[in-house]
């Protein structure tokens, strides 16, 4: 029986994944590279390291019952090998985290499953001929990028060019490069998985990113019934190709009625944060039921519409909450603040309005937005 | 402009009240009479002392710039003091902590500003004079009862006699005597008032006890309209006898159509778990917007009914979750579960359950409660 979760991470998401688990009487610890991170501030144990430490997962493995992380930017092969020594249960899958780490073996797994991708090459070598002419074309490294470090856009095809590019930006190799799309809209689908194969899936999520950070969601997605279906249709597909116990946002492009993956988080996401209120049961709750044997709760909405909006530092002094008695102000909206040191751009907390539309819940979450200096 | 909160007391109370502090961006230092309180398990720092330290009230003073409290029974005179030296404000009014933690002061307020109130008198030895020969009675120690420790029902109006069980069971005077009310309905109002003297109330709450603990409330009360005007305006009349910002709890008995105080409770209370799942927001983040100068949020109701039932330990064994797995089955079943050793009827935690009726939810919330070995 499950006493102690491991989380590798200690960020907002293994700060919300502890507030979750430890009402369900759970004891959490994390890894973090700082003392005091998000998780630890709100209870969870910690193991003060890098996350890329084999001897912390090593700890880790020691302390918990089962393990599982918040970010995959992690030693993935190194957990398969923990995984199969049997120390420790280790959800979900590290094969699967193994392969979406590395976004060319994750494209290259879901086109040997008949899952739609955007056109994309090994490398930067053959764009023209691999992906005709028709850029612009987005370079990505294949391990590492987050929130949108690491990705390039270009129109160049010519390699020496864009390795020049490359290397000024600090982008190291090995690449990816994708065709970009001209897409309508981008969704995910928040799904999840418990030990007995039983799956659920959220509503289907509208994000909005801007320099390639999420800043907006809006639930449910404002599309057509059959794009609807051809999204969660989608999402169950990629479901089918994961491995293991617990939640993964699907995130996809749509276009016309079309949709495809852009790209897999086999983690609780970002697009995610508005289950808390929103929902009957949060991913961060269900991740945590998933990864230990219990069954998973309702997805159903709370509202009719829930918008979430991150709220981003904006210069290097710590967030004094600033404008927040007015976002309280209004009806049906809730602040999360991680207790993270400002940077600009960093995230470092978000605010969830649910609605009777989603029309209704942006305009209001945007209203309150602008009382922060965000 | 506040950035710790202060709480006299770590246990279930202030450890949901720290919960609900954090994602707000506040830190939370706690005191108790033990390390490790249920409060410091999800993040709040923690001075250990006794509850009746006026040594770490001086200590909460200095490390936070609002105090509040969890509990009744501390030193509220010297609250009283530490607020007239300015140093720290604190909230509610600790003048109302001291009325009401003394029974007899709280009952002679309360019929002061005619409130009504079960007749009663001062002490045990005028029974038959002062409250008539309609037992029975309860006699109540003026200070420090809790969950029904320092409550006596008898028959007897003999002093010597009554003296002589109160001594074996340990209750220590001085005393009041109450007429016992033959009630329908136990009812519990949670209101709360902002530092502008703006007010909320949530929805009118069932409440169940046994052996004086409470352990089933069922929201809204299943009671006719008229009774239902009468329970919010004596909840609104008693607030506004109380002072300070904050939540407070307003137990009555309802008779028929006729409603009286039975209790105050100046803080959150169990009587408003229900509020974590079941409103769009807690009692917890309402008295923490309340006492650092926030506005209040929506009460309102996130479902028909919401049903909690208190989970009482059963051994002197720490819980193991046992029956957690099949609780969580239900739709719409939540738990919280608060780190506290076991001990036979000792409150370690509770299940909200929201539905469509307060029947149904009432069905569901029994069906998932004989899961558990409770």
């Amino acid at each position: 029986m499950v006493e102690t979760i491991g989380i590798v991470g200690g960020g907002q998401l293994g700060r919300m994944l502890t507030e979750a688990a430890k009402p369900l009487g759970f004891d959490v610890v994390v890894t973090n590279k700082d003392p005091m991170s998000p998780a630890a501030q709100v209870g969870a144990r910690e193991i003060v390291a890098p996350l890329d430490s084999e001897q912390a997962i090593d700890q880790l493995a020691e302390q918990a019952d089962v393990l599982t992380w918040e970010i995959e930017h992690i030693p993935a092969h190194y957990l398969c090998v923990t995984e199969e020594e049997g120390d420790v249960e280790i959800q979900p899958s590290p094969r699967t985290l193994a392969t979406i780490q590395d976004k060319l073996r994750q494209k290259q797994m879901l086109v040997a499953n008949d899952i739609p991708v955007a056109p994309f090459i090994d490398g930067i070598d053959n764009i023209a001929y691999g992906l005709g002419n028709v850029g612009p074309y987005i370079v990505k490294t294949r391990t590492r990028g987050y929130d949108g470090r690491g990705n390039l856009v270009t129109a160049e095809t010519d390699p020496e060019v864009i390795k020049t590019t490359l290397d000024a930006a600090d982008m190291i190799g090995p690449y990816l490069t994708e065709q970009t799309v001209d897409f309508d809209k981008e969704l995910s689908v928040v799904v999840a998985r418990d030990m007995d194969g039983k799956t659920t899936m959220y509503a289907v999520t509208e994000t909005y990113h801007e320099e390639n950070i999420c800043h907006t969601t809006i639930t449910p997605a404002r599309i057509e019934q059959r794009q609807h279906v051809a999204a969660t249709d989608l999402a169950h597909d990629t479901l089918g190709v994961l491995q293991g116990a617990g939640v993964f946002a699907i995130e996809m492009f749509l276009r016309g009625d079309d949709v495809m993956v852009n790209e897999i988080a086999p983690r609780v996401h970002n697009s995610g944060h508005w289950t808390i209120e929103g929902a009957m049961t949060s991913q961060f709750e269900q991740h945590i039921r998933a990864i230990t044997g219990m069954p998973l709760g309702s997805t159903r909405m709370r509202a009719p519409a829930a918008v979430m909006i991150n709220i981003l530092g904006h210069r290097d002094e710590p967030f004094d909450r600033e404008g927040l008695d007015e976002v309280l102000a209004y009806p049906d909206t809730h602040v999360h603040l991680y207790g993270k040191s400002s940077r600009p751009a960093r995230k470092i907390g978000h605010i969830t309005v649910l609605g009777d539309t989603p029309d209704e819940a942006l305009e209001m979450a945007h209203a309150a937005r602008d009382k922060m200096p965000v």
